[in-house]
């Protein structure tokens, strides 16, 4: 697939992690030449964007040489070797501050890198510093942070969507080719799609969580942003405990985004011209898609309010007050509606089942919305008012209750906003998504656009 | 062991499984002279105790003379057969009333056994009916149920203890000589201790709860009562998943109860005494013992209050007033705490393997207390007032948190009431109780007193 880019333009914009590993090999660039783009382009544009909280220039410039004395030294570690990766700030780095977005955590400084950090590392990755994400990772909006809203790359005005806020628009904007985000409700998916690019969520533990802040244990997963769902395969076989085979031909569905929540009709059209030819298209039945909703929001609150409880007792006041006002009701929800929520999330697996039923993939809108203005709680879709929360998680959410394998797509544009097509395959069935992803129109891989190097 | 009759004395008084297995192959007795013994003794005995809910004494006839055609036919099914068992009316008997000791559910009758009693069913055993419970097990001191409370064989002003109260009752009073109970913070073990009997709370699991109506999934385990350990052991070996290896010479610390309780010293005198030599004594620290509470508590209110919510809304009314109260509360708490207890359980299972140290076996007393007059809630121990509720699941409630085996002994007895020595093993260590259950003082086992027939 050809990333088509959004207003702002890096250095990466049009690149895939292919193609940029193939100049460093071929001598064309080189990882120091790679990483001083990122921290220019991030220098010049990202005071516009808000995609980075902290910036290592000293530190990615030393992995770069390293990574670059390596390659000279014949010890290739892989496609992540060299490049430069951005990862959110609520994911700990050994020596860097990690604040996850809140005035708790600010100068935090972590001793020891988060596992999925350690993996990048071991792949050679230079981390060029850490992402915007909403407070937390406690809402999919991605504007209430203690460093100030991080903005869409393709209308500053605009929300990037979150949790993984900046992950998303240092991605769109081609600030660096690849970025860690989490997902517990969608919190990579919902910025990939709002923002253009891919977003990859895999099965859950599959890449691991240690070190990485909680906000919901049994809901939270690791994933990776970057243009191409090549280049998160990519960069998912250098995280994954164990990296998927390949398939093909897999038989898609298409799920009706209606019969999950109520939202825009153009961004449906869009994401289901995008899904091409499919076997069939089913509907989620109402009272499934409000058990989804009710499960999804009695873990959520309920684990999130659990590791939260010390500082809302402690330290109200430090939270940003939406922020605040979410946790206290979290923290009311009785006990008796996560023990029914966890026997629901074992009725959901056989009711998702039976949606997939004979297909292997099911592709639906990742986002039923175009990306709202920052700060906006309710919007209109489809001619109806619908609240911007529930909206962003509407389709994703549920492939957190029940730890599913989900993938965005760019799926093109309505009314130059970005469509993201969703993509969720079976336990194990990886592979299956990513074949599904060359086999849809709009998520194509294919060479990247220029063979040249990318100054 | 020869069990020491209380006050009420019934056909089974002194006598074992083991024995009436000996007396009914040998010719001394049948199935249905057993069952008729058990019949007559209930229509005696039972209007003082109220140990019963329901006596099925066509169903029970029928069973015991197939038992007997069974037995006169060469076909043995091991030590239950032609067994008079009686049954906790919370645990699904086919066609036979369950009420669960609450008028939610007056008139309620099953359509299939639970798995527990299809085994039963299958070693040859016969039921004869169903025992007092707390209402919905929700209790210790099994004085609140629909038909009124179980009393006290050994003074039938004071409880049974519960949940398991009538099972407690009907094997101290001789009427009986096994019964099958629940136990989800120590509803076997409780009255077993209170009533003078023996009572096995397996692992977790290791007797199939399918079928019994739940009050906490994660705590509920289903265990047997009966006058000696053995017989215990006998009927864990027809009702378990994977019956237990023999073991020898277990190593047995005791556990100081006043580390986890303010008891009565009598009592626990009288137990420290049945456990004789051992090899060590520990405690355990305050910190712990407040954590197997607060644990105990969140995770067995939110599950109740999970299984009752629709019950709590449409009809508060048809439960008993204390239950109810206890209900709402429950019902209350929030789920982050939930959360937090499941998080504690895990660190709950080291701090206990530290307790445990090198030894198999832990030895304290079942229950702090002697069985308090029915309907107190608050007694006097050692000098002290304290809640009834509290002192009777002290004891026993942290070996539901980690669903490790526990089995209680008679221990003598004070002022005329019993005592009760609880031994708790690791997991997998069920050998290790009963051999233990041989080794101590009090739980020795031996042949019955009487080697003739029963009648």
């Amino acid at each position: 697939m050809i990333p088509s880019p959004g207003p702002v333009t890096g250095p990466f914009s049009g690149r895939t992690l292919a193609g940029l590993g193939r100049d460093l090999r071929e001598g064309r660039t080189s990882a120091a030449e790679l990483t001083a783009l990122a921290l220019d382009a991030i220098a010049a544009h990202d005071p516009g964007l808000n995609a980075f909280v902290t910036v290592d220039a000293a530190g990615a410039a030393e992995a770069a040489r390293r990574a670059d004395a390596e390659l000279a030294a014949g010890e290739d570690r892989g496609p992540l070797h060299g490049m430069p990766v951005a990862v959110k700030d609520l994911i700990m780095i050994a020596g860097l501050p990690v604040t996850m977005g809140s005035r708790h955590f600010a100068g935090h400084v972590p001793g020891t890198d988060a596992a999925c950090v350690a993996l990048l590392r071991r792949a050679g990755a230079v981390v060029v510093g850490t992402t915007t994400t909403h407070e937390f990772a406690y809402g999919p909006t991605g504007d209430r942070s203690a460093g100030g809203p991080a903005r869409n790359p393709w209308d500053p005005s605009r929300m990037t969507g979150g949790s993984s806020a900046g992950s998303g628009a240092a991605v769109a904007a081609g600030l660096v080719p690849l970025a860690l985000g989490t997902d517990t409700g969608g919190s990579v998916r919902i910025p990939a799609a709002l923002c253009g690019v891919s977003g990859f969520k895999p099965a859950y533990g599959a890449i691991p969580a240690d070190g990485v802040f909680p906000l919901s244990r049994t809901l939270d997963h690791v994933g990776v942003l970057a243009a191409t769902p090549e280049d998160c395969l990519l960069a998912y076989g250098c995280l994954a405990v164990a990296p998927p085979p390949a398939a093909s031909a897999p038989a898609v569905a298409w799920l009706e985004p209606e019969s999950l929540f109520p939202g825009d009709p153009r961004v449906t059209a869009a994401a289901r011209a995008a899904a091409g030819d499919v076997r069939a298209e089913v509907r989620m039945p109402a009272e499934v898609a409000e058990l989804f909703r009710e499960t999804y929001l009695a873990i959520q609150s309920c684990e999130t309010a659990a590791v939260h409880a010390g500082r809302l007792a402690a330290a109200p006041g430090l939270f940003d007050p939406e922020v605040l006002d979410r946790l206290r009701l979290a923290a009311e929800l009785p006990g008796w509606r996560y023990v029914r929520a966890l026997e629901a999330r074992r009725a959901l697996e056989e009711h998702a089942e039976a949606l997939f039923g004979g297909h292997d993939v099911l592709a639906m809108p990742a986002v039923p919305i175009l990306a709202p203005p920052i700060g906006a709680r309710e919007v209109t879709a489809g001619g109806a008012r619908v609240q911007v929360r529930a909206a962003l998680l509407a389709m994703t959410s549920p492939w957190n209750v029940l730890g599913r394998p989900a993938l965005t797509v760019p799926a093109g544009t309505v009314d130059g906003l970005p469509v993201g097509l969703q993509l969720v395959a079976r336990p194990g069935g990886e592979a299956a998504l990513f074949a599904a992803a060359r086999q849809v129109r709009g998520g194509r891989c294919g060479p990247a656009v220029r063979g040249g190097g990318p100054a």
